[in-house]
């Protein structure tokens, strides 16, 4: 039998279609049962294709992370998405004429942001306060009620603009080290929200809540109260994932074929032409080190499970070199192929630019 | 005065020309007074543009890390091509054809490689042995002398290859902590050659020897008996080059702007948008800790010196927190901008895929 893997030249990101729609599926049950609305986070895909899968299982609101990612999916035809970062004024031209041409929905956390959207009426806005629940990225601090309820009123005042709810990304739940632990930090972050919303219930309508994060949304069985969910990484899940206990190895569903360019038995490594520019230089903390991925062998027309005592220990711009603490798998060879799971896939899709499906199809994303 | 920075809406790479052509005459002039054949490596700026500059001044030789990088190159009118990159045997197709079209040169460290190679005659290559000098990457270790003489003789023996020498990367370069200590790692680097040198010397006619890391090369002044030069970051520096003592700050010629969303006194940071993938997630380790970068504030038209006590202590896909040790600059403000010098330049121009100069050109590499 021909194997795809056959034609491969150059680090090729490989997608299991069947693993990825497997992970689709359950995130999107998993929403119905709890009669939550699903707004998935395209950062993760960057493809206008890979969408058509969420438009077929009936979602029709998206999250994303840029203007550009906003406007690359509302010319696929998404006419209700989210731009889960930070307003940024400097591109005010472009986000006001995107929300003149479909259902735009925005985060403020200040009341400059308030001010300067407003003044960008005609175009009106769905605005949801960015609440930092715990994870010191972005927002208001949660405890900050007072703050809270003075945007919220200041974003009711304006004709053009209509408060939603609040919105919280636990990115927290990436830094602990146990399922337990990540069903914990996100309930916590949920209950900061409800802690907040009672704060303002009476002086406003329904005010939703809105979170999001794939670690905690794959583990927690508890979702009741949630509005809206708006996981991405979920789909494709990634070393980081794995480790945190989000998913199982079977459903990492994308992997960078890389050629194997040199061996080095002498040291137990390899070279992969694989590297910073086709992986990211994102990482995971083994107990053999630092990571930047997880190794496994070529099986069949796929790839197989993790290499234990492998590492990627060191990426320069083209190079991958990989060191094998327990010997190197005598079916790597100079010429062959070794592939490496992503520490972050959001990071090595936007690095590849493109897919190669297991069927041989090749799939774009918004950069390439 | 209208400055370029009120145009910029989102992450954007600046690029002082006048001083990264400055940095190129001192390396160029470096070499002429040294009598050494300058073969730059174009995977730093990777533009056909910048390349002229180059042209300009009389070289005619370059360096690149990737096949495609050679094929983008050799379009732009470059006919003596390196590919410092070990072979990659599953793209032979495509380096053969290019090597009948250029004076293509290429990297070796194992027999079958030469095999491939002798194999796609009548294509004709220059065929260097890759030396592992102390690296630890790629390449024969530097104390395998007979491996690399039967290697040698391997290549002599075939009519279409022609072997050149001996070439390293003394990639140790980066992993020191003082100049000194760079001089005496490119200094072994480079007696290691001499010593495998002597030990083939009299089995075949010339020998030459390649090095090329920019640590070394910019704080080396005892340049002698080297046959060729190949660094490529010394155009623009980095924050890590800085940290080495590779550069001054002010030789740093590239910086990202990118435009502040939110600003938060009460922890002393600023988000930014600018994240992993315009940036890249590489790092420096300061003594405040590991940052992506080094922040520094806008200056009339351009960035000023590093903010001390600055850190960009986190990247995810688009947001970048800078913490500041010292209290937030007031001159930070949401919708203003902050500059990231990169922690490695090479990677931030493949993130960021073109350049604006500070007289408001745009210029193109070969990603965008």
């Amino acid at each position: 039998m021909h194997s795809i893997l056959e034609g491969i030249s150059q680090p090729t990101l490989l997608l299991d279609c069947k693993t990825a729609k497997a992970n689709l599926n359950n995130m999107n049950q998993k929403n119905s049962a709890a009669g939550i609305r699903f707004r998935p986070h395209f950062k993760t895909h960057q493809s206008a294709q890979i969408g058509e899968w969420f438009r077929e299982r009936g979602i029709s609101a998206i999250t994303v992370s840029s203007v550009d990612m906003a406007e690359y999916f509302a010319a696929a035809g998404w006419q209700d998405i989210l731009i889960a970062f930070s307003l940024n004024v400097r591109q005010m031209d472009r986000i006001r004429k995107l929300a003149q041409e479909i259902h735009l929905e925005v985060l403020v956390e200040d009341p400059i942001s308030v001010e300067v959207l407003a003044a960008a009426a005609p175009a009106a806005f769905d605005v949801w306060i960015k609440i930092d629940a715990g994870a010191h990225r972005t927002g208001v601090e949660w405890q900050q009620a007072e703050h809270v309820l003075n945007l919220a009123r200041s974003i009711e005042q304006r004709k053009n603009l209509r408060f939603r709810g609040l919105l919280t990304h636990s990115g927290n739940t990436y830094h602990v080290d146990s399922a337990a632990a990540v069903v914990s930090a996100f309930r916590d972050g949920v209950d900061h929200l409800y802690w907040l919303r009672d704060q303002l219930t009476g002086s406003f309508g329904s005010i939703e809540v809105s979170v999001g994060d794939t670690p905690g949304c794959s583990l927690c069985e508890d979702l009741s109260g949630i509005d809206e969910l708006r996981p991405g990484n979920f789909l494709f899940y990634d070393a980081q994932q794995l480790l945190i206990g989000s998913c199982r190895p079977e459903q990492i569903a994308v992997a960078a074929a890389c050629p194997v360019v040199a061996v080095h038995p002498e040291r137990n490594e390899v070279v992969l032409y694989g590297g910073a520019i086709h992986l990211s230089k994102d990482w995971v903390d083994l107990k053999e080190g630092q990571s930047f991925g997880l190794a496994a062998l070529p099986q069949e027309n796929r790839w197989g499970l993790p290499i234990e005592g492998a590492i990627i220990r060191s990426l320069s711009q083209e190079h991958g070199i990989v060191r094998f603490n327990k010997g190197i798998p005598s079916a790597i060879k100079p010429g062959g192929l070794l592939f490496i799971l992503p520490a972050h896939s959001c990071l090595t899709v936007q690095e590849l630019k493109k897919y190669l499906t297991l069927e041989g199809e090749v799939i774009h994303t918004m950069n390439g």
